[in-house]
């Protein structure tokens, strides 16, 4: 039987999956334990792969196949998507000469460096030119790439696939005013909850036991994944088996770190739930990280900080942590939910959490647009933080140094944390729509809803657009309104 | 200024390290806990790689620019050393086609299959048919590499460079007697030491900390290494800077774990005392599995069995386990020293040990000679069993199942494992030899030792070949009589 130019196509795909994902163990061992004098070998490793990936999916070879395969041309709408796809990221790669792609990767490495020496003196001037240089890349590589409005579109499609600035800022916009209400209010409803409600010692060992059991429950499958220990959390998938949940222990608050793993669980429920046999295809990939941040806050806001939940899981967690039986449920949910303004963004409850979004969008916009010029971030992040918030923060390490991601050449990506809980209170609004689904989350029996995620969102991999498939599942684009009914609903 | 061949040859072997060190961390995170599910993707992701790596060293790129740094030549002697190597690692990689290659791969990989299930059962009869195919491999790739005397020659020269199947041979007979004789004295010396001497509860994290503390003394680097917990301890070498132990635990006996971290220290000292700046080249690799031994049995049994490292280590070690305070130092060195025979090889404490190694070699050498068929195995492994140990194996499982090697097509490497043992009494010997060396040791000071052993053995690579290098550090070639001297002053 002969091979058709889309199946060699598909066999290319897999073999830059096993490329990439052979750099995610190596990432993922760089965080849970790489000895420190290990680091610039690691490096060498990392280049060597990204060299290989780059090679490939910019190879003639490459370029042929996929034109051959575009000619064959398919009545399968998975084979039309993953065409669709297959294109698309070919051309962006091929407007992207390697000359530029190198020095972005070398000016990031510079710049995170830079950031932690600024951010450790509290000095943004320090990391102001390292800023201008990965602006002035990220500028490049948006012109090379092509936009119709403004540069953050052509950063903005890397993340979330056909999506634009405008959409987004008027996304923003429309919720700007009630979310900072919400928050307001929540704030000052949260006065009479002491801080240290929850406060006491938590082993380490019983919050993993905790951790794992509830992990278990929403269906993580520890067969194909794990939970380590790291500094700075995150999820990874490594293959279609293979799924890496990370968090990190506070002894004095167990919640941290469960909330951690719900939110990484939910992460690692969608790369789950994805094909396995369509994996390093298109239609075995997570969409954009809008959907993927949609499921991470789904389990830890929507099902996590939820009473239903609690019922269930607070007697539980007495049986580990026995001072919890001196609380009802009533005074826990409070704690739970307790609202407060803090600085730093990954410090936020879900009440304040997209103030820090909202913030950090407009300043990367001004500067992408050059109507903000890089000397003058701190005073306007401060302004502008002042205005949500209602206070100036104390210095830049807790202003506008906090957030590690433009080091990195992180820019166009921020968005899509508050896309995700927009998009997140949208898809459980429809999912609890369905009886089955809303009755058996009243049980705390979260399976239903698991499989109604399953089914609609992570089947579907990339074969639909991000809104597209907001809208076949929810029956609308994306429309804060649902969040900001869930936020009412929780603080107000 | 022009690059010469050479310097690009260079540039290509460190490629090729690159590669094959992503291919062990790989192989490091599949021992230390792959989830069950990942394992066949994990296989695509390795073979993947050691396609590369094989591409890359059988390139005519490869060949071309070692002909040109050959034609170059050089009167420095590490590059002459280096260039010798490399050639003669071009030449045997060239002499298997890939087809050859794959089928060993294969082969291995069902083989180790039929093993698991064959030693279960404990029934050699389920593993023939594939030690019968790993034979036929075998002797395939020992004819396309040619040998002089016996297919175990060319199987040999993997592991024991420049070694020849007669000269171990013959250091074997010269020590089939005396040690077999030994062993039956300290069986004998040891019947009144009780078993149990030492058996208590030792909590794993109290020997997780005994442990580091005890390897960093020896000077392994934690800056560039770690340790963690698996089924089958092995060291793995990442990188210049990243040498990796592992150990398993038992809460009644904390000196398993203790000394299969020194043994794995022994191995990690070596690696990180390879010159780092030559990593990737023959000057920066380990010479030979029976040089490497030497290191892993000099820590694990010279420095850790012996009385002054106890005069220091039992104190502290009682201090976190204080059942060990009612035990005197003689009493305790009874206990670490007590010998009994075993049928099974890891088992096996320093005085049985080599039994098992001579049954082994000479079971190996006359399957690959044809002077032993494969179903007649278990029968001369029991005879030959009987007349070493003077007991007969109660069954397959515990007799000539018991090891993995073959089942992985492991065929000419269990031979290092007693010429470890003689290099490692020999090594010792010669160190202690230098006074600064052996008076320090009787303090339990063990860092002049390594300082003798990083600028004598690990300094030099493979620039010298195994018994060359033996030879140049202690003025002769392998000699068992230092081992003997060694076993015989320790168990009679």
């Amino acid at each position: 039987m002969s091979v058709s130019a889309y199946q060699s196509l598909c066999e290319l795909a897999r073999e830059r999956a096993l490329i990439s994902t052979t750099a995610s163990v190596l990432g993922w061992d760089q965080e849970t334990g790489l000895p420190p004098a290990a680091v610039s070998y690691r490096a060498s490793q990392l280049a060597w792969l990204s060299g290989k990936a780059h090679e490939l999916t910019t190879s003639d070879r490459w370029r042929a196949t996929l034109e051959a395969a575009e000619a064959e041309g398919s009545d399968d709408p998975v084979v039309a998507a993953n065409l669709r796809e297959f294109r698309h990221h070919f051309d962006r790669s091929a407007k992207l000469p390697r000359e530029l792609v190198e020095r972005d990767t070398e000016s990031s490495s510079h710049g995170k460096a830079a950031w932690v020496e600024a951010r450790k003196e509290s000095d943004f001037s320090r990391f102001a030119p390292s800023l201008n240089n990965l602006l002035d890349i990220a500028r490049e590589k948006a012109e090379l790439w092509g936009y119709d409005g403004e540069p953050y579109d052509a950063l903005l499609e890397e993340y979330e696939r056909g999506s634009d600035t405008a959409e987004v800022a008027n996304l923003f916009d429309r919720f700007r005013k009630p979310v900072a209400g919400i928050a307001r209010e929540a704030v000052e409803n949260s006065r009479s909850t002491p801080a240290d409600l929850l406060d006491a010692h938590y082993p380490i060992e019983g919050q993993k036991a905790l951790n794992r059991e509830i992990a278990e429950s929403l269906g993580f499958d520890f067969e194909a994944g794990r939970i380590d220990t790291v500094t700075h959390p995150f999820c990874t998938h490594l293959g279609p088996s293979d799924t890496r949940l990370t968090t990190r222990y506070e002894e004095r608050n167990f919640l941290s770190s469960l909330f951690g793993v719900m939110h990484e669980a939910g992460h690692g429920l969608y790369d789950q739930g994805l094909p396995g046999s369509e994996h390093g295809l298109p239609s075995g990939q997570a969409v954009s990280l809008g959907i993927h941040e949609s499921q991470s806050r789904l389990w830890e806001n929507h099902v996590g900080r939820a009473r239903p939940f609690w019922e269930k899981w607070l007697p539980r967690a007495a049986e580990i942590f026995p001072n919890l039986h001196t609380l009802s449920l009533d005074d826990f949910l409070r704690g739970v939910n307790r609202a407060n303004y803090s600085c730093i963004r990954v410090e936020a409850d879900e009440a304040t959490y997209d103030l820090h979004i909202l913030l950090r969008f407009s300043i990367e916009r001004h500067l992408l647009n050059r109507t903000l010029e890089v000397a003058d971030v701190p005073e306007a992040w401060n302004t502008e933080f002042e205005s949500l918030f209602g206070f100036r923060p104390p210095d830049d390490a807790n202003g506008c140094l906090q957030d590690i991601h433009w080091s990195m050449g992180g820019l166009g990506y921020f968005s899509t944390y508050s896309i995700g809980n927009l998009n997140a209170a949208q898809l459980h609004a429809a999912a609890i729509r369905d009886e089955e689904v809303a009755s058996a989350c009243t049980r705390a029996d979260y399976l239903p809803l698991l499989k109604w995620m399953q089914d609609k969102v992570h089947a579907t991999g990339s074969t639909l657009l991000p809104q597209d498939l907001m809208e076949s599942v929810t029956g609308e684009r994306t429309n804060p309104e649902h969040y900001l009914t869930h936020l009412r609903t929780r603080f107000c």
